[in-house]
């Protein structure tokens, strides 16, 4: 009888794919599958559009781990109905993310963005550079996950004070306080900076709106790096024009690619960023922490112990 | 007989006019000099270029408080044959400088300079951005001040392991380890990230030059947020297009406003700030902190205790 396949749907070190035969000797680890093999595959690792069909339909798939932190565009119902195990990478992107966001404000903050602009055209101007000081803001983290977490961390380093939202406002350590969604728009009159951190679910669709923004402060910042269409982008857009809030960044938008006939590019007060805040160096060796250590208790008993995504909730 | 004069360069807030004035109770303070009162300016805030010989040879003055943290535009040797006291800003601009300096790091790291260029004509580009981690680089803090050691504890924060360099060499608390300035080329080479915070002195002077760039690694980042002349120009525009450093961010230049004929301008590994690192918000406030503990203690027993320049040394 044919072994069961671990099915890699994307290229890893030599080093990981041996060590992946040493947890799993009784596994075939592949990367190519050949027509007879589907039906033995059992372990995904990473999951394409373009496969979905033929695993979900003719493998005896039991689980798969996603490489990214979200997980919206995976069929979580079907996996329900079928018993999948789905895993994510969350935590492998959040120092990068983390990273990215602190760039971000401190581009607006210290008015590097506008010195780019200015250099781009030989122009030395001080006297419109607008700065601010990063240290002391009040600063809204909605979504107090993994990424959420080591943002926390990194900020307090530099002086911010930091609040979280979450589902229920459970407390989180680090956070100097932390809320319920449900009272975002309230929260958010009070803050600095709120920054997006949110998963993909029916429950965040368009949650960041003309409500939450109208009730921020005219010299705040909003910043998004979660899900794209958890920001109701034309709202956004007018909240930007009217200068209801100072500055925006996104990482993240509805449509991806940004169409080239977005209203956002000229927005003078909006950065945009092509879906870049996760990009990390040494991804390999960081989503492995987490797929190795699953596939060992996977082996042993059939268990997860890392980052099992509860598919009813979405992440 | 007319009461000695506390001449204020700049202007200041009713509240900080009004404390100067309870420290210092038999003491004039002005902003205007009308011609007979020359002579009786014994301190001065702030140090304006038009006013230097009238006061150097006219008053009878004692102290000059700088606003700045570098001194070298003010004549130290003056101050020093008159007995003229002299005491700086340093320590205002710290937080500035300091989060300054990230925000240039993770402009680059990040790929938000690339980001906010390819904005400006609409363009969504993923694959040409660069983008690295900041948290574990090596950083070497050139200058370990005021400013130096804010950086350091904001920098540790993020992760980065953070070297110093002094004219001795002698420990600095928060530092992994301290050189001494002759060792700058030899301790550059293992360094991720150079940032130079010297203050303008002979010594100094073109001390980040090609023999520095040299031994520096091909993937290093160079930073100056310190005096425009402690750069070789010249030779860090040679190191740039000849890519022995990968990229480099100026504050300040040897010459300011940077001449718009500047081959710096379109250098695309270069990222320019008119002078801008030191901007601060509140800066009253932090000011009056080291002026008015002096003005206290001058007051008192004619002696600082705040920033006091060594004149010779020029800092």
């Amino acid at each position: 009888m044919q072994k069961p396949i671990i099915y890699l749907q994307k290229a890893f070190r030599k080093e990981f794919v041996t060590k992946i035969q040493e947890i799993a000797p009784n596994y075939q680890v592949s990367t190519e599958l050949a027509d007879d093999e589907l039906n033995n595959v059992e372990i995904s690792v990473g999951w394409k559009q373009e496969k979905e069909l033929q695993l979900l339909n003719h493998s005896n798939l039991k689980w798969v781990q996603a490489v990214s932190a979200g997980v919206d565009y995976l069929p979580l119902s079907e996996f329900e109905k079928k018993g999948i195990f789905l895993s994510n990478g969350s935590g492998i992107h959040s120092l990068s993310i983390s990273e990215h966001v602190i760039g971000t404000l401190l581009t607006y903050y210290r008015g590097i963005g506008q010195a780019i602009k200015n250099q781009a055209v030989k122009k030395w101007d001080q006297t419109g550079i607008h700065y601010d000081q990063l240290s002391g803001k009040n600063l809204l983290i909605v979504g107090t996950g993994h990424i959420g977490k080591q943002l926390s961390v990194s900020l307090r380093g530099l002086g911010v004070n930091v609040y979280g939202i979450n589902t229920t406002g459970h407390p989180v350590s680090g956070f100097i306080e932390t809320y319920s969604i449900k009272n975002l728009a309230k929260i958010a009159e009070g803050m600095d900076i709120v920054v997006g951190i949110l998963p993909g679910t029916e429950a965040t669709y368009h949650i960041f709106n003309s409500d939450v923004f109208s009730h921020m402060k005219p010299d705040a910042v909003f910043i998004n790096v979660g899900r794209g269409d958890s920001v109701h982008t034309k709202e956004l857009a007018t909240a930007l024009k009217e200068q209801q809030i100072a500055f925006a960044a996104l990482d993240v938008f509805e449509e991806e690619p940004l169409p080239v006939d977005s209203e956002l590019w000229e927005l003078e007060n909006l950065l945009i960023t092509p879906h870049i805040s996760g990009m990390t160096v040494d991804f390999q060796r960081k989503f492995m922490t987490i797929f190795l250590k699953n596939l060992k208790s996977y082996v042993a008993d059939g268990k997860l112990v890392e980052n099992q995504v509860e598919l009813r909730r979405g992440y």
